[in-house]
């Protein structure tokens, strides 16, 4: 039994959960006791038969194929499976009229992978002796990236602006553009777009705003584009990428039907793509290069624009008209309940405005409904002082049964009533 | 353009490419110069026909079976997909006798970063404000240990014993057993068993002699069985895995045919397993799925053993036999040459005794004689003083042709008499 005192300030840190991962045991324990339960927590996407389809074909092409053997038999570049480089530079010079090289291109294994090397590679102790922190301009966001940096405290999350709208129970989040700067401790920024969990899309004034103030800063921009245009295209209003300087534009095929094989796609300058590349030679050669092979076909054909647009993106989007629609139905008018604007990605994000208790007390009093969501504050990390609203919000998952998101709305209406 | 000062002190050390890597671009720069060359610095495994056949074979069951759109259409938990951590309990259990449950497995994507997690956790700084290390208690080892600690700095490797064997031409290392101490300033160790540069395989009495070294310091060994029984069975001599207190075992499918899986295996006591089960959750989620299914159905169905046993085993023992006839033959036996007993792995080690240069110019005059290979010096990370026999070693992949390795042979025989 390894004691605490074996263990190195590294070991400490990065083995303890934060965010959603440390409810998420909850989660499990509560849904493995029995009895029926609406579940609105999950962040596995749907398997989409169309989309399972695609990618059960491309298996068996690139299986056969005479390539097959050296896929899956020999050690790869951390650079990527070459033709996927190649595919992802093709496709992104031509979608987008762009003209980057394979220099502007690594593969990760996964997403969440290329936040870690990202963030450690700026942030933490420097050679100055500064410890310089990663900036999320816009809360709530990923709960991931409380976790990747290997130095704690070294995430700084700024509260947005809360624009509610006239309509009522609507409302988006936007950057505090006032209060906006960069300190000299900062050196990087991440934002997701569409932003998991609130779906709001970061309009493309806001994003060259950031990247202004990232060149100004001479720091890096992480725009995850997880659940963003082209793959998986979870957009469902205006989310044209936006490339260039300072911007390290990164994807995953997690919200494409890929999450079991772990691949994240990173388009930057070549000082970072370098940087990101030996870290990974370092820390786990390469990503697997099946899912890459498979990557690669999808994209060069076509099919994997398809399913995204034709499949994967109006599924999401019903979605979120149905449990719309329920929400606006189902709870009562009189409680300042509000939606986010559901401008893309996979979940709807509840604000509880003047919630009379805390959200993971509404998070339990909803178990007691049968029906499991996320509290929101576990999406603010790098909250530097109490914020209310943080406290006010849940996160429900667009992956649930059509039946059971509505069951769930209306049992969320019956909790609502009686906390308020 | 990210100029050095913007990059933290861990993203500067982990950008570094070290050892073998390093030399990695002069010999793809040297390769794709054109001209013939005999290449015997791969550390790629050859792909052989019959386990090439089964990975497909079984890569076809997976695909068309009924949970392939579960594999990889979901992520997965970070301990691992569930049928292959029941695969490795079962079969480890029946296989030694253990009682291990799956609270002792974790899967990583590859064996190279759970010794990034691993390492990490033990090593670099502690809360009591010491800086704790990384012993390797037997050098020559592999190469990659020297990049993966966050730290710099945090290696430390031990000279061996070297037995000249008496029939001449011939050596083993042993461990310097009289030398032996463990400081407070170390945090765990690492040996390769069979050992990857020098194909020695460290005895049960040595491992055990680590082991309980180990359980005073409390600290943990890692055994990194990346050439050992069962999988992919690369030993010559008896080298059974040993098992038990304060031994993390630990495994990859990278020489049993599936390298671009990205596949490791750990085994160790739970405490060990948890912390680098959060490290990954953190950093990466968890290992490729796909690779996984593949695992679990090659162990279960017992098909990994036999291409292991009859396949993979006999064609580097066979490899090895031939380069050591063929070293004998015509290497002149007025050089000190010595060749390292062929205990296992994929390399034969050539310990040049006396060399009147270094390795590193032995490289650089061989590749004139159109042979590659890799300087010796390459795998002494964490070596504290000169150590003159480190300067005198060069690595021979047994991955090359029969012909290209006689050829590569002969002409290594005509540069050591220009040399001597």
């Amino acid at each position: 039994m390894f004691t605490k005192d074996k263990i190195s300030i590294t070991g400490t840190r990065m083995s303890s959960l934060t965010g959603v991962r440390a409810i998420m045991k909850d989660i499990i324990e509560t849904l493995s006791a029995g009895g029926e339960f609406f579940n609105l927590s999950a962040g596995n996407p749907v398997v989409l038969p169309e989309v399972a389809t695609m990618w059960r074909d491309i298996s068996n092409d690139v299986i056969n194929s005479s390539e097959y053997a050296q896929i899956v038999g020999r050690y790869g570049s951390s650079k990527g499976y070459q033709p996927l480089v190649d595919a992802v530079v093709h496709d992104f010079n031509e979608r987008y009229n762009l003209s980057i090289t394979e220099r502007n291109v690594v593969i990760t294994p996964g997403s969440q992978s290329l936040f870690f090397f990202g963030t450690n590679v700026f942030s933490g102790p420097f050679k100055d002796g500064t410890v310089r922190k990663i900036l999320l301009p816009l809360l709530p966001d990923y709960t991931g990236y409380g976790g990747v940096t290997l130095n704690e405290g070294c995430v700084i999350g700024k509260t947005p602006k809360i624009r509610e709208n006239e309509r009522g129970h609507s409302f988006k989040y936007e950057l505090d553009l006032d209060s906006f700067c960069i300190g000299s401790d900062i050196g990087a920024m991440i934002v997701s777009r569409p932003n998991n969990p609130s779906g709001n899309v970061l309009s493309r004034d806001e994003v060259l705003f950031l990247q202004n103030s990232a060149i100004k800063a001479g720091i890096p921009l992480f725009v995850d584009s997880a659940y963003g245009d082209p793959f998986p295209g979870l957009s469902f209003t205006e989310c044209q990428p936006i490339f260039g300087e300072n911007i390290v534009h990164s994807m995953t095929l997690s919200k494409a039907g890929l999450p079991g094989e772990r691949i994240g796609i990173v388009i930057a300058e070549e000082s970072i793509i370098e940087a990101i590349e030996s870290f990974m030679t370092n820390a786990c050669i390469h990503a697997s290069r099946f899912g890459q092979a498979l990557a690669a076909a999808a994209i060069n054909s076509q099919r994997l624009t398809e399913v995204c647009r034709n499949v994967i993106n109006p599924y999401y989007k019903n979605k979120f008209s149905l449990i719309t629609n329920a929400i606006h139905e189902y709870l009562p008018p009189s409680i300042p309940w509000h939606l986010h604007e559901g401008e893309g990605g996979m979940f709807a994000w509840l604000w509880c405005k003047d919630l009379p208790t805390t959200d993971w007390d509404l998070y339990q009093r909803l178990k007691q409904f049968r029906v499991i969501t996320v509290p929101g504050s576990t999406f603010f990390p790098g909250l530097q002082s109490q914020w209310k609203p943080a406290q006010e919000c849940i996160r429900l998952s667009l992956t649930a049964s059509e039946h059971h998101t509505i069951e769930a709305v209306k049992l969320i209406s019956s909790a609502l009533k009686e906390i308020y």
